[in-house]
């Protein structure tokens, strides 16, 4: 049997595990040049709450009924195809079933010899890429300025804060708990820590924390935490909008201040991407993040859950900011 | 005598003529390596709104009970400086006065056989540089993309417009009344103008105007009128943060709806600047305007009102949208 997660209905506001749908269907075969993939490693991750919506984005929704896709890993059972053999890892954009079949086209091969196979999901994944792309183009860091991140426990800006580092600028992170800020100092180097659940006064405490004030901030939640950021912005500042966690369940159009006088005041830029924008680049990328995690510069934290009726519930998870790292779901040995 | 406009109290929203202070003093002379000047033409604009306040922005503030000072036009009456001679023409950032000296820093000649002199505090000047290197630098322009240009009828906005008209692209203007749009469509050539005053939905007529989306987005007024632009940029669209004359007055943090989503689903940015970030490129700029001017490409509207002591009035009419083109007050024959 194929076990399969559909999208069951469009969520209003906030997910929840209605809008998944369980089935069952037969497992595929290969036809010629095709192969037939075993799923290992589901990765969940919060820009596909954007695709449960309908409405233009810069990729399309999901369809009700359909499956859901997200990044995966999976292996190679069978081969009908010239390039894959049977035995090898690959990592794409597939869909939440437990056996699939492929043209091979946009798959990559994940090498479990250069590094753990979750992190092709991760580190050496769209995760690293985002955070390498968006900090260095957008970013446009110099050395010895002062980066802020948000979301900075997170897949993408635990990465951020550590090739904040290696690029030579001071780093600080703002996360949900004592548990997550102790993490980013002392597993990923950041400088200094700021938990917005205990923080009433947010600018005051970034004024606090970045005293030559904030020359690039990496912005992964929105809202109201970023208000207090942008008060102690730079001239010449530029924030990189690479998320926004805390506006994605509105079903309001979500209110703030107005940037516009920030932005004049200091002649600073917002400055929003997503990852396909640097799809030429890829290799570049993954081969700076590749050399780093070698050199021992670079380290990431995961939160692994395990089996495949656990997908939803993982995705879930991350409205609760329960991960830390990248969040994957382990469906079967690998 | 020479009267002198100090600025009495600082403005608490919108301006009144409470907040100026004539006086009378003696006309100053000039020593050794300055030059007497008296005042032709003085430029009102928008941004010295953020001068009359305290608190940190780009420039500094105005003192009170000290003189205002914004662009001006002066004619050397007398010079005990190598460098200038009676009978010329300077431009520079001086004081609202009818009399006086100046060291010869920071001030450039307006040669009348050129273009005449308002020009040199408009077109040629602080407003045309900023059409010239916002749009070019910070807008990224393209032949054949859209361009929005709101307070398109200003001393800015008309330059963008026409600007944007020369370098290939399709211009749509938005503007407070219908004489203003008649006026930026037959004198400046945009190819569609939008009355945001007899205009309920601004989202769906810039959709309208706009049915390629929106590529580039001159921003002179912030607020609402930029929330219905907002809405119709396209990937990778440029939001060029010039001013925001619809926030200036606010006496509270004016609040609309956050852009990060915009920005994220669109790769889209937003970039402040002040023509200051420009001025080593000051001479490229004013050779490219001139000769665009010589040529005829461009043109120019300008408001004059006349006498000294109708300049805090003037400086007050922006507010009220009074001009069309550059706001200026002719103090003395030239």
């Amino acid at each position: 049997m194929n076990k399969v997660i559909k999208l069951a209905s469009r969520p209003t506001g906030k997910p929840t595990d209605k809008n998944f749908k369980f089935s069952e269907e037969e497992r595929p075969e290969a036809s010629e040049g095709e192969i037939l993939l075993k799923t290992i490693y589901v990765s969940v991750d919060p820009y596909l709450r954007g695709r449960m919506s309908e409405g233009k984005s810069y990729i399309p929704p999901f369809e009700v009924g359909k499956p859901i896709a997200s990044g995966i890993i999976a292996e190679v059972i069978e081969s009908k195809h010239k390039d894959f053999e049977k035995g090898e890892y690959v990592s794409g954009m597939l869909e939440w079933k437990q056996y699939q079949v492929s043209d091979g086209k946009d798959l990559n091969k994940a090498d479990k010899n250069l590094a753990p196979l979750s992190a092709f999901l991760g580190v050496l994944g769209m995760t690293g890429l985002t955070a390498y792309f968006g900090l260095t183009k957008i970013g446009e860091p110099e050395k010895g300025e002062t980066l802020v991140v948000s979301g900075a426990a997170g897949a993408v800006g635990s990465t951020v804060g550590q090739i904040g580092k290696i690029l030579g600028m001071k780093v600080v992170g703002i996360a949900g708990s004592d548990e997550k800020i102790s993490m980013i100092k002392e597993k990923f180097g950041y400088d200094e820590g700021i938990n917005y659940d205990t923080t009433d006064d947010m600018a005051a405490a970034i004024n606090k924390a970045c005293p030559d004030g904030v020359d690039v901030y990496f912005d992964n939640v929105g809202g109201e935490i970023s208000d207090g950021v942008m008060k102690n912005i730079n001239k010449f500042a530029r924030i990189v909008n690479c998320g926004a966690i805390s506006l994605y369940n509105e079903t309001e159009m979500p209110t703030g201040p107005r940037p516009e006088v920030f932005l004049i005041k200091n002649s600073a830029k917002m400055q929003g991407f997503i990852i396909g924008d640097f799809q030429d680049r890829f290799p570049e990328g993954v081969q700076q993040l590749g050399q780093w995690l070698k050199e021992g510069k670079l380290t990431y934290e995961e939160t692994i859950r395990e089996g495949f009726d656990n997908i939803p519930k993982a995705f879930l998870e991350l409205f609760e900011g329960k991960n830390k790292g990248k969040m994957l779901v382990k469906v079967a040995e690998d």
